[in-house]
């Protein structure tokens, strides 16, 4: 668990002959009936079914992706029965081989920014290789995330441009003296705090949040942020297709890495793969979707 | 528990005569000695450490001040066991009749963000009263949280000028079209989404959290934000005084919540109350701390 963060992930990545990952968004009405009648349907029941399905899921996907991102939100739903339930799932996850990017979105500054390091990243396999951080505090909310991954082999990816359509709202005020938007100076920042912890593959341990549904200010991104690997959220249900995502990509191929949630762990209720059990359903949407990502990237590749 | 949220909050410093919150920040390290020889030093021990500490200063503060902040990051250190001990100690203070305020700054969209204030501000009594969000995500972000928190008597605080040194390298980019710094626009959002929950008070289920360390940007921010309850941090450790903390507050001597942490929960270290047992020294603390802002908020009122 020494090696290289970034590294480590650009080696899955070439391993498996996909730059994806599979969100874990675990919600209970949405999870097969099957699994859902075995359990109770009362808090403690949902928490238990919500980690059922998503130690299988893992086991299904594993063969196709080198990531998964599981989403604290629906494990913290069930207070700190949900939290062993991820940190369950993130344990099965190494044993699988999968690099976990934890979406935590955690932010402070100082000893607490540290806290969060520690319970995120130093906790024993319960922890995931990496987590996202959000960046509003400046460089005292990054450096003590990015101090305690390093020397573990693990990194942390900070939101530069999110997906949602309000991310607008503050990421794109623009500044005066340049007329450079808000993010840049994230995505400036991002860069600069990166650069002491760049690997043999040229990317560092400090990686950026850049949404798919903005393709043309990825490609702006991937200028102002040569040595970051993104982590691209929003393929799939929140509208962004692969071509949308290779915008975050480096012309050898290599530099992001796409998620999707939704439709790789709900495909059971998607028309393309209706009639099918659920187990095979997701097993057919993680490698589609791992296939869609390699073959339009390769494409894109001049 | 259907009472407005922030006409509770009033309610509650009214009752106790002090605008005023200690925030828990168990730092294993800092803890009494004598609790640290009481148990294993080990990863389980320090968290059983760490929850007695709090159950305990919970009771000693509880005479003395309307609310507590109880700080997740220092919980989620230990995992599952350090959020069950959270939830333990925000049960034990609602007992107490004390507010809570959840210091987690969560963040996400959509339905990631309803599952974070689901399981923040709806898991019965283990659940704070409030939470702080981070708003880089813009509305998406915070309309989640604001929806459930409002039926549920519940409210929330938004990061807007952090007390942080590097709070100023996104928060204070000047934006073009009228000088405005990044922090004001978060403000007006905050003030317009927090417009349709105001009380018999007059002021919003949506707070703020406005730094002590910047009087002069809180006095801005007060104009901005009228019907925002401010919560304060910065005061004491980190350097803020009674009169910084003051600037947060309407002439009338409402709108603002002063929060100390370190200073009062670790007050055994402190020089001013040497040679007192560990427990008077956090109550004489607390008394203290109380009788400081309220004493300075007063004579500011005009």
């Amino acid at each position: 668990m020494t090696t290289h963060f970034a590294d480590r992930l650009l080696e899955a990545i070439a391993t498996k002959g996909s730059p994806v990952c599979v969100g874990l968004d675990p919600v209970y009405e949405r999870l097969p009936e099957k699994i859902r009648k075995k359990f109770a349907g009362d808090f403690a029941g949902q928490a238990e079914a919500v980690k059922t399905f998503c130690l299988t899921l893992l086991e299904l996907v594993a063969p196709y992706v080198p990531a998964v991102k599981p989403q604290s939100a629906y494990f913290e739903m069930y207070g700190w029965l949900g939290v062993a339930a991820y940190e369950e799932c993130v344990a099965k996850a190494h044993d699988l081989g999968l690099v976990v990017i934890g979406d935590v979105k955690r932010n402070d500054i100082g000893s607490t920014a540290a806290a969060y390091a520690q319970g995120h990243l130093n906790n024993g396999p319960g922890s995931p290789d990496s987590v996202t951080v959000n960046g509003y505090l400046g460089s005292d909310g990054i450096k003590p995330f990015l101090s305690q991954a390093t020397p573990a082999g693990k990194g942390l990816f900070v939101l530069v441009r999110t997906s949602n359509p309000s991310a607008r709202e503050l990421q794109d005020l623009v500044t005066q003296g340049g007329g450079r938007k808000v993010y840049e100076h994230v995505a400036d920042l991002v860069a600069s705090l990166g650069a002491g912890s760049v690997g043999a593959s040229g990317y560092s341990n400090v990686g950026a949040v850049v949404g798919a549904t903005y393709p043309d200010e990825a490609r702006a991104l991937r200028e102002l942020m040569p040595q970051q690997i993104f982590l691209v959220p929003g393929y799939g249900a929140q509208g962004g297709t692969a071509a949308d995502a290779a915008a975050s990509f480096k012309p050898d191929g290599t530099g992001a890495i796409v998620n999707a949630s939704r439709s790789v762990i709900f495909a059971y209720n998607e028309k393309q793969y209706a009639g099918m059990d659920w187990k095979k359903a997701i097993k057919s949407a993680a490698k589609d979707f791992a296939k869609d990502i390699a073959t339009t990237v390769r494409s894109s590749d001049k």
